[in-house]
């Protein structure tokens, strides 16, 4: 029988929020744990399958849960692991076979997949994706992070890591040093953290310009000041946008020469800066794309509430699961 | 019952070669039509059909055929059309319906794609791919085409026309000018007349330097004379390839990036230069690769039969279809 009931597990730097979601996408109860006050992958496990279980049993639940499905940074959705996540202290140097571990302690299927994959998914099942079969969400949060859909799948590749389109190089090889340790990676200029750079850097090659971004000095410019400025007309704030968006739309050029989507999903804080990226990007899609695919992939800022998707995207991993298993 | 046979068609631009190919890859009979002979799409497609069944009656095949796939330049493989193909003079400005052409006229159900994903497809169902579930064909001809599988599947894209990349502009935006109206696309570089057009240029830059390619006067430069230098120790013979293998594995990492993929074949004639390209090939790719997916992709040399690759790819179309009709 079809089970009602799907658990979406967002788990996050420093606390993992947990969801139980019906098939409408309808966030019913929600619950967390921390992620970083365990000492062994373990023991975080074995405290979130504990809280699953509780949420289920207090909500009489038990029986009608399709299964877990996880959103995990680094999250490895061919052998559910998670590995080299360096920001949660339990599985910076090791990997932690996170899923076996909640499926042994909750009796529930289990999967996860990266945040980026997840949110792709929560797209497909209750967001703009609904009926595509081919499209790309790109996460422009603090980096950037993509999930792609191909043919009605997600991409995963033979490792589990495909996907890492914040890490190609298509616009500036031997641009900006990216966290990764190379040069140039799209997410350097196209992410929150990106646009604050850019933005530093207008600053200093224009000291004759004027602009409300001068006025900003007793902390660092963040992503944030540049879209308010933009938003009040300040004409640097507006070109820094428009660098953003010229240098994604170039990158975007080139991802539908590999996979050819009908849509790419804008997701994430700098997403809201709307038409102010998006403009500049479609404008340097269209201009780079090639001939006989232009005009054809639509540019959509996702409509899901951020604090949601995520779960929303894990609980969708579940739905898989019901049908699989 | 399962069919024992299936019809591999490979439409070149000048001939169509087809072929009866057994379940082990065997091309048992052969024949060929002209494929510009012709002013209209329909009469080419009754003209193949005609060919097709005779070659199958004639051989007492009726009835054990299990369909007739066809690597077809610019073929969509989502609708069965082949549309503007330069090359090809009844399809140069209207989209043909070439499957259900051949399928009407055959009897028989029938599948297209391009060049380039029918070679992927052989390389999985006969080649060095059988048993991958992600893997990438790049072919290195007059340009270079791919066929891209991810998780068992052959991405086409939302219009059919994935993988296009010998025009991704990873490595050199603003660089030569391609027969697309863009520049620095991959295929400018990595290609035979890439590989040409390179040995201009280094003779060209370096006025001094004494090469075998100096002594080729008479005609344009080919990719074959600069891989015979080569092969004689001709030292700027060998560094065209060094340059050219380093383009083409800085593209590969971005590659790695989208599908993560567990080899990259590499199919055509410049393939044939072997490690003088793919030395430098694996060196680049290791080099810009991101560190989670450094040393897991394979760079193979296709071992299939150049004259065969593409009637056999064409054929595997045909296995898919006895699979799912």
């Amino acid at each position: 029988m079809d089970k009602s009931y799907a658990i979406g597990v967002d788990m996050g730097g420093t606390n993992t929020a947990i969801g139980v979601v019906d098939r409408r996408g309808e966030i019913l109860f929600r619950s967390s744990v921390s992620t970083v006050d365990y000492n062994t992958g373990e023991s975080y496990a074995e405290a979130l399958s504990a809280t699953i279980n509780e949420l289920i049993s207090r909500n009489n639940f038990t029986g009608n849960v399709a299964g877990v499905g996880m959103g995990v940074p680094n999250g490895n959705m061919n052998d559910g692991t998670v590995e080299r996540a360096a920001n949660i202290p339990w599985a910076k140097t090791v990997a932690v076979p996170l899923a076996a571990i909640v499926s042994e302690k909750t009796g529930l299927p289990c999967k996860l997949t990266n945040d980026a994959n997840a949110a792709a998914l929560g797209e497909m099942v209750y967001g703009a994706a609904k009926g595509l079969k081919d499209f790309i969400v790109i996460t422009l949060g603090t980096g950037l992070g993509s999930g792609i859909v191909a043919g009605g799948q997600l991409i995963v590749g033979h490792d589990g890591f495909a996907g890492e389109l914040g890490h190609v190089r298509t616009v500036r090889h031997n641009g900006r040093l990216c966290g990764c340790g190379r040069t140039g990676c799209l997410e350097t200029y196209a992410s929150a953290t990106g646009v604050a750079r850019t933005a530093r850097e207008f600053l200093e090659i224009y000291p004759e310009r004027e602009t409300l971004l001068r006025s900003i000095t007793s902390r660092p410019i963040t992503s944030k000041d540049v879209f308010e400025a933009a938003r009040s007309g300040d004409r640097m704030a507006i070109e820094i946008f428009e660098f953003t968006g010229r240098i994604l739309g170039e990158a975007f050029a080139d991802f539908i020469a590999f996979s050819s989507p009908k849509a790419i999903i804008l997701f994430g804080g700098l997403a809201h800066a709307g038409n102010l990226l998006t403009e500049p990007l479609k404008e340097a899609m269209d201009k780079n794309v090639i001939s006989i695919c232009k005009g054809k992939t639509e540019i959509i800022v996702s409509q899901l509430n951020d604090g949601e998707v995520a779960i929303l995207g894990a609980s969708a991993l579940a739905w898989e699961l019901s049908v699989t298993n």
